[in-house]
């Protein structure tokens, strides 16, 4: 039986870290401040948009949270936007996605200032860690990473995950996940396959993997004869079943052979929030450094 | 014995479309324009710059070429640059990299307008393509794509050679060769496993290839014994041994097991230039239908 990765603890742990560098950045005379942006009243983006808004709460991040009409016009949203990328007390933006149908979403985001991009999903903070070749430096440069990619990568090496070497398998290649932990897992010197539904013989590129992260969005899909005795799962998937949350992975099958699992719920979910609310002290640091 | 893809034929064949598109272009009264910096003396950088003139030239594309002392500021480049990306006649900007080492080339490249950046290395240009899922759109779309990955890509393409649910493996990770062929092949439906120095059990992760592109810069690496029956091959390397140019795969050896193969020189590397040629006249179409 694996041993499971609580992202939960995980979780309180970092915060625990982050809580130390908000009171020295209080200290200096600086609260890092985040704005959430909500337009419209999905219940999902809802329940999203606050926890986010408690998380602040609980570390001592100033937030502000925009509710929109979900009629607002792309000019207003653009301008509040730029209202925000003026403010010092702002050191992040994030607009919830996804936005209503009528909203030109890329345009929207283009208009966030990099500086202030936590959510990392800007082009120009895509294309600023696409281009670094070395995980240590992604972090000691201060990049905002995408927060469910970044999670994941923590994840492995606060448990000593070996990435060097490592083949890892990317089931998924979205804009939020599959992709970007496919370079961040390269960055970390891992070997690294990115599968999708038009993969050929899938479940023997699988077995390959020392490390098989699943962001696929289909309800326990990978299977015990699809994984290594041994391998590391990262489960991304958040499925709702029968009115219960299940992951990609089948856990109770798969925790036979892995060494290490982690859990849906409870496994990445936590993370992503927290990732979220280091980009923002990451930022309101470099704020305080560039004065 | 492999057929082989000859870059020279197929650069010939798309300057041929590309000589209707500008002819077109002049008669709505837009002449597509190329600026170019070179600063310093490097041979090799000479010889690149001049080439990317001559394809100009040849083309009946409008150029300007700079070269700088080598002593440049990073204040005078960059304003040389801001001073360009004004120019109305000019649709492309090209800075010769690498720079001298007391010049900030990421500050430089950023300092070209995203509109302008033919060569694809702005992390605005890097980002937007990065995040495209598809490679029909990506053409659609108009994005600068890299040179060389793009070449690749279109070498593969008009050589009709299945993508979709191809077992691609991508020997190198360098942000122009490398990262971004791997997104490309994955934008167009393969499977794509990125190796490198770290990897372990290359040649048989290598085996499974049915398309493998060799962007390492190690003089004929690849063996025989690494290669499947019927493999494709694309050879990006130039490496200079006893005066002689060659790739990073062992042509005579693997050109018995390939199905296609191409040479170096006259695979990969008439196909670069011939991109950015492409990307240029992308932009003043871009730039004539944006008025």
């Amino acid at each position: 039986m694996a041993n499971i990765i609580s992202g939960k603890e995980l979780a309180e742990e970092i915060k625990a870290e982050l809580k130390l560098k908000i009171d020295e950045l209080k200290r200096k005379g600086k609260t890092p401040g985040l704005a959430t942006i909500l337009v419209g009243k999905s219940p999902a983006s809802i329940i999203y948009v606050r926890n986010k808004g408690l998380a602040c709460e609980s570390l001592g991040i100033y937030s502000e949270q925009y509710n929109l009409d979900e009629n607002i016009t792309q000019e207003d949203l653009v301008s509040l936007i730029h209202k925000l990328n003026q403010e010092d007390k702002i050191d992040g933006i994030l607009v919830q996605l996804p936005l209503p149908k009528h909203l030109d979403e890329m345009n929207i985001l283009a208009s966030i200032s990099p500086d202030k991009d936590v959510d990392g999903f800007h082009f120009y903070s895509v294309g600023r860690f696409f281009c670094e070749k070395d995980y240590n430096n992604m972090k000691k440069n201060k990049l905002f990473l995408p927060a469910t990619p970044y999670g994941i990568m923590e994840m492995l090496i606060r448990k000593n995950i070996k990435l060097e070497g490592a083949n890892a398998v990317v089931l998924g290649r979205s804009n939020i996940v599959g992709k970007p932990i496919a370079m961040l897992l390269l960055s970390a010197n891992a070997t690294v396959t990115i599968c999708h539904s038009k993969t050929q013989d899938l479940a023997n590129i699988c077995k390959n993997g020392d490390i098989l992260i699943a962001a696929i969005g289909k309800p326990k899909f990978v299977k015990q004869d699809m994984v290594k005795e041994g391998v590391v799962v990262i489960d991304v998937g958040i499925n709702r079943v029968d009115d219960k949350i299940v992951g990609d992975v089948d856990f109770d099958e798969v925790s036979k052979k892995a060494s290490l699992i982690t859990p849906v719920p409870g496994g990445v979910g936590p993370m992503t929030i927290t990732m979220l609310m280091v980009n923002t002290v990451v930022s309101a640091e470099r704020h305080l450094n560039e004065g």
